[in-house]
């Protein structure tokens, strides 16, 4: 879940996310896009159950589904065998090329693709940078019309009758910077996913197995923590999330030692758990 | 989840079933036929992800689905999308008519129609009753070839060459009675369930809302505490079970005063309770 002060974007939707949500008490009225990255039950099961649930706690807001066009199939077989029409409206934007999928004045998102055992896609989410903020308190010491106000937001300076300039940051102040997520979904070791996150605040790529296990992880289009961690360096990232773990390591400590070996500022991630961009 | 002493039996399954199953450390590996009653979510949303965990933990018997017809395209579509070929074999057993659908030297398992918003079943198990046992003991005081031991298992007389009759009881000990148990699924209230489940050790029977919610209970194709007692009453049956209460109350205990003024052998349905029959 990425969730920014007003909306909450589900990527990726495992059986029981319904119950983890209620869980730590992440509310669902929030939720107006859902990501699905790929077809394995690991990352959709979860999404009927969430769907129908919706439908009963009466959501009225349009839901936008951005995944593999096979799901809307497999979404519409099972309301038409269970004889339900969801109330609210369901809006299914199938994923096809590596494009923007959403762009709305607070955000950007553009889907890519991995290289999995199907069809894969990763997420590039864009905070877009908010208006600067007029500074009430300096702004009285000039004569600026209320209707250049929308100008000075977007930067402008302002210029008097008489030819002075007042510099824009003089009388603004600008937004925080907006920040960028990547998620990659699950891939193999694929060097050209760098292009597509390069550079971002926060990375989430995927850590199946620990080094050494590389022509296991290939054959089964994942990677491991060094493979991660290379991504994460090659792309110049701030920070990485690794996950994905699999079930046969009783211990996640390997896992962190031998990412943070390659790329220092990484780590876990852990269900429950909130890490700040 | 129903048990014997060597198997389970899964009574449908929603979403978190096998979340819940490794909670109560019920072995996956002890069901070999699952039965689901209809396509509502609560009763199968689960099935897809316990189907494919089986997989992954390299099941090899033989699994069998019994189940609305519509519900092999939905796992099949899921598989197919998924690209993933189930490692056993699942057998799916589309219910149809009103029939015995399994019957082994163990168990015998009816279907039968409940009244539900969509094509629902609910299910009686009869325990098949055990052979008779020698008393090891008592069976040294006569002269009974071991050819006929078979024949003293399934309640038969010896008669010597003399002619005296040995009687059954003297060299044999009765098996324990076999179980029923009956499993309404949902339905509204039904006065034909009552030949389908008469004179069972436990009946299921769902009381969705209390009392005084008969029409409301009606139009959502449901039952009330009252109604689900007096189908219990009617069809003599040992003892009653009642569960599927709406999320709306935040309280059960007026579900177990309502049915037990009605039919007093009652117990509410708690997840993770064991039930002796």
């Amino acid at each position: 879940m990425l969730q920014t002060q007003e909306d909450s974007y589900l990527i990726d939707c495992g059986e029981g996310t319904q119950m983890q949500m209620a869980k730590y008490k992440i509310r669902r009225s929030h939720i107006n896009h859902i990501f699905i990255s790929h077809l394995h039950g690991d990352h959709y099961f979860g999404l009927i159950g969430l769907l129908t649930s919706m439908s009963l706690l009466n959501r009225t807001q349009d839901l936008h589904l951005h995944a593999p066009p096979l799901l809307e199939k497999i979404i519409h077989l099972q309301l038409d065998a269970a004889n339900t029409q969801l109330c609210y409206k369901l809006l299914f934007h199938p994923l096809a090329d590596e494009k923007v999928i959403l762009s709305d004045n607070k955000i950007e998102v553009r889907c890519f693709k991995t290289q999995h055992r199907i069809d894969c896609w990763g997420f590039l989410f864009k905070q877009k940078r908010n208006p600067r903020k007029i500074d009430a308190e300096r702004i009285k010491s000039f004569e600026i019309p209320a209707s250049f106000y929308e100008k000075l937001q977007k930067g402008e300076d302002y210029v008097t009758r008489k030819g002075t300039i007042i510099p824009n940051d003089e009388v603004t102040i600008a937004a925080p910077l907006p920040k960028t997520y990547g998620y990659c979904a699950d891939t193999i070791y694929d060097e050209n996913l760098v292009g597509k996150i390069y550079g971002v605040d926060l990375l989430y790529h995927e850590a199946t197995y620990l080094k050494g296990n590389e022509t296991k992880a290939a054959a089964r289009f994942h990677s491991t923590t060094v493979q991660a961690a290379a991504i994460a360096e090659k792309a110049a990232v701030k920070k990485l999330l690794i996950g994905h773990f699999s079930a046969k390591y009783e211990s996640l400590e390997d896992f962190l030692a031998e990412t943070t070996a390659v790329f220092p500022n990484a780590e876990l991630a852990i269900q429950g758990v909130c890490y700040n961009i």
